[in-house]
Parts: C-alpha cells; sequence; structure tokens
C-alpha cells in the first residue's frame, strides 16, 4: 500500500485521467483577461447581448413565489410541457413531456448522456472540428474519443457517413453530432443525417446531436432535426441550451431530449450529479420559451450581420483562406497564410491586436491551422476587430 | 457488434451500473407527492423557510448589472474570496481564495471530488449511516462503496477508527464522513477527525469532510473542522453548502475547500461537466455569506426549537427507540419497535398519517430499521405532524 510522498503537492494523487487532461483550452488562455476590458474576446462561444430583462424578471418571480425548494429532478413539470410544446410547434413533431429532461446547461446534458451511455474503454465517434467538452467528457468517463473530421473542400464541410461506418467497432456506444456546428458553422442536411441514424440503428450505437445553435440558421427558424423522422424510442438524445439563442450563457441552463424510457435513468444520475437545476431559473427558462420568440430572430438576424460584416473583411485579407460562408451559428473558422500554428497565432494576435481568437487546436485533430472567431457582437465591436486584426491577416 | 433489438425500449440499451442503480430513493417516493399540499413532507433534508428576501435580491441585482455571461470555472474571484475569509474567520484559519472552488450544490462538490480521485475498480470508504448520494456518484464512476458504520449505543454514535484502517486496501483512494451528520446528527469529535486524517497521510487515501451542516450545530456556531489543524497540501476535500443553513436548497450553491495545487484540476472538471455556476447566483452567494449571519442563527435555534418538539413528542411513544437527542443538524433518526421494515413503515406511515418520513434503507447498510425525520420546520407543522404519528408510532 503507498504512501503520499507529502513532500509533494496534492495535484500528485489524483486520477491519471484527470492528471492527463490539458489545462490549455480557451478558459485557461482567456482566463486572464476575464475582466480585462481593453480585449475584444471573440475567443468564446458568446455574444455580447445581455439577457432580455423579461427572463430577469421571470427569475425574480420565481423567487417571490419561494420557488426556493428542491424541484423534479427531471424538470420542473411546467417546464417539461413547455420544452415538448416548443419542439412540436417548431418542427411539426409530437414530444411528449417525458422526452424531456432539464439540466443545467448544455454541457450538462451532453455530460448525462456519456455518463448513460459509456464505460470506460468504450468509444464514442465524434464529427469534427467540434466543440471540445464532449472529448473532455468522455475522456473523464475514461472512454476514448475517435475523431471522424468533416471533408473540407471549396464548398465547405460535409460528412462522408462511410468514414463514419469505417471508426465504429464493437465498443463504440455513441456517434456525437451538432448541426449547426461549432465551431464551423455547417450543417448535416436531413439526408445525411437520417443515414447515421439508419447506421446507429444497424451497428447498435447511440446518436447524440448537439442542436445548441437549431435557432441560428440564417434565412430559416430553425435547422432540420432528426426528431422529425426517429421514432420515440429510438437510441437518439438530442442536447440543447438557453445559451446561445437567448443570450443566457451564464445562467447554465439547457435541455436533452430522450426516449420515454429512459427519463427515469437519467432523474437518477442528476440526482446523483447535480441533484437537479436551479428551481426558479427553471421559471425564468418558461418565460424565454413563451416570450422569446421576438429576441431570438433578432438574434438569428444579429449574428447573420456579425457573419457578414467579418466576412466581408475577411474576404479583404489576403492571407486569410475561408472555403465558404457559415450558414448558421456564431463562428468564422479559417486559415491564416503564414500562421500555420494557430495557437502560437492566437497568442501572438492577442498581444499584437488585443482580440481574441480561439486556436483551431481546440476542435479536434486536423484543425491545427485554423482560427475561430465568434461574430455575435455588436457591428462596431466586429468593425473595430476587424481593423485590429487587419494588420495581422493582411 | 450487436444491433439494438428495436423491440425493446431503449433503456436496455445504457450501462450498467446505471440501469443497475436502484430508482428507489427519497426522490422517487416522493416524486407523486411534490405538489400536493395534504402531505407533511417530513422526509427531504430541507426545510420549509423560504431563501431570505436579500438573497433573491442580491440575485435580481446581479442579472440587472449584466452578470449573465460565462465566468470563471473555480467560481468569480469576490465569492471565492468572500469564502475563504468566512472560514477564517469562524474557524480561526488562514485560507486562501485559491483553496475555495464554487459548485453548483453540494451534490457537484462531492461529484468534482469522486471525478478527480475515483477510477472504476478503486473504492471509497463511506462511514454511514450517511446521505446516499455519496454512494450513487461513486457506483455511477464504476468505485466500489465500503460501508463502515458508526457504532450505535446508548450515548449515540461513535467512529471506530480501526474499523476505517481494516476496510482500507489498496485501491482505496478516499475516506469520506459527513460531522454534523446526516441522518444521524452526530459529531465526530475534533480528535477522531485528526486519528482519520492521520490514517489517511499513513495509507495514502484523501478524506473528504461533508461539512454542509456545520452550522446547524445546537448551542455552538460551528462544528470542528479538520481545516484548523491540516496543511494546506493534504490530501484533504471539504464539502460545504448554501442549502440548509441559508435555505437555499433549491439555488443549487455550494463549494468545495481543496488544495490549492488542485484549483486548475478542479477547473477543468467544471469545465467538462457543468461548464460553471450561474454568474448572477454567485452575487446572491456573496450576499448570503456577508448579510446572513443573523439568518444563520435564527436557522440554527430553528433547527434546535424543532429538535426539542420532535424529540419531546417521541419521547412519549412507546414504541419509539432512540439512543440520544442529535446535537447538531435537521433529523431525527429512530427506530419503532414492530415495524424493522422503514420502507414498507413509511410507505404504511404515508397512507395513515399523511406524514413522509425516509426510510432507513436508504442511508446504509444496517440502518434497514431506521426512520429519517427532518425536524426543520415550524412549531405548528411539526406539532401537528407527531400528532398525526403518534397512533402509529405508540
Amino acid at each position: 500500500m503507498s504512501r503520499f510522498d507529502r513532500t509533494l503537492p496534492a495535484s500528485h494523487d489524483i486520477r491519471a485521467q484527470i492528471a492527463a487532461i490539458s489545462l490549455d483550452n480557451i478558459a485557461n488562455i482567456a482566463k486572464e483577461a476575464f475582466d480585462k476590458t481593453s480585449i475584444i474576446p471573440l475567443w468564446f462561444g458568446e455574444g455580447d447581448l445581455p439577457t432580455p430583462a423579461f427572463i430577469g424578471e421571470a427569475a425574480l418571480a420565481g423567487i417571490r413565489a419561494g420557488h426556493t425548494f428542491y424541484s423534479h429532478q427531471n424538470g420542473i413539470p411546467p417546464l417539461r410541457d413547455t420544452l415538448a410544446t416548443y419542439h412540436n410547434r417548431l418542427l411539426g413533431t409530437a414530444l411528449d413531456a417525458d422526452r424531456i429532461t432539464v439540466t443545467s446547461g448544455g454541457m450538462p446534458a451532453i455530460m448525462l448522456a456519456i455518463e448513460m451511455l459509456v464505460d470506460a474503454g468504450d468509444n464514442v465517434i465524434v464529427i469534427d472540428p467540434v466543440w471540445p467538452n464532449i472529448g473532455g467528457i468522455v475522456e473523464i468517463v475514461g472512454g476514448e474519443v475517435r475523431s471522424v473530421r468533416l471533408d473540407y473542400g471549396p464548398g465547405g464541410w460535409s460528412l462522408d457517413i462511410d468514414k463514419v461506418r469505417a471508426a465504429c467497432d464493437g465498443r463504440t456506444k455513441a456517434i456525437f453530432f451538432a448541426s449547426p456546428g461549432n465551431p464551423t458553422g455547417a450543417m448535416i442536411p436531413l439526408d445525411v443525417q437520417i443515414r447515421l441514424l439508419e447506421l446507429g440503428r444497424e451497428l447498435g450505437v447511440w446518436l447524440i446531436a448537439d442542436e445548441v445553435y437549431h435557432r441560428l440558421v440564417f434565412g430559416q427558424p430553425v435547422a432540420p432535426s432528426l426528431l422529425t423522422v426517429a421514432d420515440p424510442e429510438d437510441r437518439l438524445l438530442i442536447v440543447n441550451s438557453f445559451s446561445k439563442s437567448w443570450a443566457m450563457t451564464g445562467w447554465r441552463l439547457g435541455w436533452l431530449v430522450h426516449p420515454p424510457s429512459v427519463a427515469a435513468r437519467l432523474a437518477v444520475i442528476t440526482q446523483y450529479v447535480t441533484s437537479g437545476t436551479t428551481t426558479f431559473l427553471q421559471d425564468a427558462a418558461i418565460a424565454a420559451i413563451e416570450q422569446g420568440e421576438g429576441f431570438v430572430a433578432d438574434m438569428n438576424r444579429y449574428c447573420e450581420q456579425g457573419m457578414r460584416i467579418v466576412c466581408d473583411a475577411l474576404d479583404t485579407m489576403p492571407r486569410v483562406r475561408m472555403a465558404s460562408r457559415p450558414p448558421g451559428g456564431m463562428y468564422a473558422f479559417f486559415e491564416i497564410d503564414g500562421i500555420p500554428d494557430s495557437k502560437a497565432g492566437c497568442l501572438e494576435i492577442l498581444r499584437s491586436t488585443s482580440v481574441g481568437l480561439a486556436p483551431g487546436s481546440f476542435f479536434g485533430p486536423g484543425s491545427q491551422s485554423f482560427y475561430r472567431l465568434c461574430f455575435c457582437r455588436s457591428p462596431e465591436a466586429l468593425a473595430t476587430a476587424m481593423e485590429k486584426l487587419r494588420p495581422s491577416l493582411s
């Protein structure tokens, strides 16, 4: 039996998996700048709009109504009803509330999914470039991330189903994809998503679809979703969040759409992981859904406007290479001739321009030479940022 | 490669560990009664006092100040400072803010600790009777719970260190204990806690101390804590929460005191599990600490008053057996002659009296014959409940 070497710090005596996780993420690069106003922070997946006031007022009303006690693990029934109705109205589906579990953000929704499905030694196919947190949680539970990269060509990003099939084996528990994607903004067309569903049915693999950007498709009210074609008991989990479309990143509110048969299991995992989502914030979530359509439409236009300002500027910068404009989401994802190491590049650009970009290396293997820029910002801030960036990118 | 049998519900295709977790917890027993007013719910670890209004107002001020964006994974710096100062004032310690990580409740604090320390196949010594969620999270990560029961005698509950030592082996990663305990209210004296610390140092095992009830010690401002004697880099994690002493169960706010060297690791686990705690609720937490001492003192007296009402009544019920009055916490934990199966007993008592008790079987092996009653309720509600219970317990 080993004793601690107490001359070493406690961090020497933790799980190898945790010690091995890179601390090198956006939060860490940005940490020093969190409270600095001189930096234009285009590195996070977060806009500059505060949450609409009516949502805050609904939270206060919940507090004043005494909704400060423990509540249901799957979420309060009125919010589950509201979210089922929201999907049914947008997508023409017929979801019941027993397919909805409220979560403390999009990330906890993914976390519940992975805790429910993935044992140490199992693997998850992750379609990338992708938000790195799915990989982080798979690693924490001792699973293996198998990257399948979208193909990148003159028309943008596209998925080759055969590559997905080739990456699966008997330990594959899930395929994770996002549409619209982060960082690419790329959409996976419904017919391709259906082929993923069929592959999952054939191989015995769950699908986890991240639809966090589903309202931010330019010129469209909502992205195509497998919810419109799948059966209730298909092995399909849809991750969603209030963060992006309702400007509620700091609120930590999301939801999962799932087969009705796993609702009780998700409740018990929730009990043991977070013990549920803040009760009165769920009142605010109801207000966001029921009264927020105007804001969501504004947010969609705000992002499209930001995309145009950023892409118009990037088009005039000779060293920038980007195959096509993103059809949705919050990000431009591009390469810069002569700075193929994006991690060094981001630090250099931060120092010389005070604009924070996120390095592509965070978004999966093969994207080291890319840079992510969040365009969910005011036209003025974006115009300023692009002019500051110009010398480094031209 | 196995295919799904699509005639079976999706719940057949989840991790064995999750499928095996009992759904038979308090939340599930109580689920049907959540919104029923006729039941007197003494089963949860929750009082009947709403959160003090000034805390709600501080949350709203945070929202109005635009604190609705992502923030630091370890918590906002002013709250970490406030919590370090809180401990230093109460305990005479000299903690720095880098030893504090803000969490979305006490349960996520435990969850971070377990994710940081426990691999599948490792074990955790759990001193019981204990709140069952520590066991739940250890099982979710594929670890083994090793129960060491407090000794129960005429003087109450006490810990035999030799039993703890005997339960440890080379795969033991942590010893979990709570003082004051839930459900017993029992305290582990500081000299015994120091022997646990020495045992941990000797064997190479972390200590996880649940101090969620540290302000609810009757006639005392705070419970004894290992923080007063341990070194900063001792392998010691202290779990705490705003839930009980500040009447904030539904807020989901807690914190962890930890060695400074693991702060960055806790941040990265937080990033991948919850992505942090709701930003403006942390403003409310600062208000709770800075302006809440009067409320905490009231809550302490409220619980002591409830304890007296309940124990005075139990003393007059001939079938009730309880060794001693709890010195702290929110619970009476007792046996009823003739109803040794507490699960059946609780359902029977619920049906016949409309009073909800929690069965001892939830709190560890060996406690099947016990009943837990939460006395953090108004004198009127408790008097009514005890009279309703009288026929079943006499």
